[in-house]
């Protein structure tokens, strides 16, 4: 098939080209009855136009990388969705990439982007150190997704996590609970130490003691953890009476551990997650659980993309803090 | 900004042109202390290496799509994370398009891919017409995932869906089910089009009623989409003793309804799903399911577009079926 030029296309809707040219690029200000023709005879025509060389006289590549642990887990399923959507309405086209989460996997990504692939990439880290930052970002404007501890002069956005931590612990002090757990220390997630920080502070706020041995850790945070730290947890001499878990997996992992050995969930423990993952609303008991604005977060992440994109040089590096919201469900009442 | 050329990183870098295009390739072969002085020179210069030109001169882009209807959807999320996998294998990253499972969403996804923009397209339609693809595939390569009514000229990857529709049923039947129900009835998916003639097929084989009252559909096949139908299916004067739903998502919402109104599964009810997503080994009950190899449609696919982007033009179009398996849980024993 020999490809259809503008001309061919202008030809056929009996406007301009530029008026062709005006609908391709996505300009406003084109008359809804000729946005209409044009849109025909483009369909009509088969006509495809380069962004290869829009791209290249915009100076850009048309594509942002996505970089995150795994798609398989819903919390980053949901969230890549919703930067797909944010991306398209800047035209960007929006690769996915796999890290796993280990360090190694982290650099290896980071390392094997650059300007000639992608315009920025939103970054998901959880075991970057704040050098592997600076060593591998060479060229590629970057928003990371989520709070660390690492302090790297790059855009960030995410929620308050010692604050959400606080909100989801002080429910469960609110409905009488008090010998509260923990499940999701981890040694070198960022957002776990956070957590952990905001479930101590409202403990002490509320005048109830940390017991180390309540706060159990979770090597990874995917349902099979959270089974076995619950086990672990159920086995004290003293079990807990509620749990706060670090994510949504965590605590369906928990809710399991709870049912196969006949404790009631909320009745001998009540259980919060973190997330909102969808499967939450609709497990059993449905999962009391720190709803995120993932939207707000996809689109914050986007726009500063854009800005760094658009060469705003001069910005000094922002942190974006989007609304969280408690999700009261049946795991809790 | 005067862009940098590969003489002026190698002159920064104190090294031959010829050094620094080995690096900007990705060749091996270069030494260490060489490889860091161009990095350095290529940051300090900011070189965009013209990967457009590099993949020109191997007649790739470097980018395959994969076009499904949402991430947020566990069964996609999962598969995307194993796309990316075999992807990487093949150098190629992958884009991620998402079309919510409308025709209009697919064909407008699928017009604007391009020659210039991906190498090939792994597409998993739900409505599509065959006409739809020849109109829109203009010069991309792709391969289908899933079965579909739809007669078109490209590979195919997918389960055997009449079989795998047989297996569950039959596992129903030999529980000793026998007001089998099913959940996904569409006028316009081509996958529920064929698990419904397996459900009908084994229903006929073990000598039962096909129960038109018993066969509820699903507009999409979300959680709430399945509570919908199993409220309706257990509000039948004669309620089913057995519901076989089209995905893991409607039977994740039909134990949800069942619950709500106090009927227990599997023992007023037994459920089999459709997928083996992850969150079905940990639902209350456990889900029974059929289990594709999502690893190998990944594979698959990934496969069959090398073969064509390597240009085996006379290869006839490919329908490869994968394995899958019953996975027998809570919800049937």
């Amino acid at each position: 098939m020999v490809a259809a030029t503008l001309k061919d296309v202008a030809e056929l809707a009996g406007v301009s080209v530029k008026t062709v040219s005006n609908v391709v690029n996505g300009y406003a200000f084109v008359k809804p009855e000729n946005r209409r023709r044009v849109e025909e005879a483009l369909a009509a025509t088969g006509y495809r136009p380069n962004v290869g060389a829009r791209n290249l006289r915009r100076g850009r590549t048309g594509f942002l990388a996505l970089v995150l642990p795994e798609l398989s887990i819903p919390y980053f399923g949901e969230l890549a969705g919703l930067v797909i959507n944010a991306g398209h309405d800047q035209e960007w086209n929006v690769l996915i990439e796999q890290t796993l989460g280990t360090r190694e996997g982290e650099r290896a990504t980071l390392g094997a982007l650059g300007p000639h692939m992608v315009d920025g990439a939103i970054v998901s880290p959880e075991a970057l150190h704040a050098n592997d930052f600076e060593e591998l970002s060479g060229g590629v404007p970057m928003v990371m997704l989520g709070e660390h501890a690492v302090d790297v002069p790059v855009d960030r956005v995410g929620i308050d996590n010692v604050r959400a931590a606080e909100v989801a612990v002080r429910h469960l002090v609110a409905i009488g609970r008090t010998r509260i757990a923990a499940i999701g220390q981890h040694p070198t997630r960022g957002t776990a130490a956070l957590r952990l920080a905001g479930y101590r502070s409202a403990l002490t706020e509320a005048g109830l003691p940390v017991r180390e041995e309540l706060i159990a850790p979770a090597l990874n945070y995917h349902r099979r953890d959270g089974a076995t730290a619950m086990a672990d947890l159920l086995a004290l001499p003293e079990p807990p009476d509620a749990v706060f878990c670090f994510n949504d997996l965590l605590a369906i992992g928990a809710l399991r551990a709870a049912a196969e050995r006949g404790v009631r969930v909320p009745g001998d423990v009540a259980i919060v997650g973190f997330d909102n993952n969808e499967e939450s609303a609709y497990s059993l008991p449905s999962l009391t659980t720190i709803a995120p604005d993932k939207r707000a977060i996809a689109r914050a992440a986007v726009d500063l993309l854009r800005r760094r994109v658009s060469g705003e040089e001069g910005l000094a590096p922002q942190q974006v803090h989007v609304p969280f919201a408690l999700e009261i469900r049946e795991s809790t009442s």
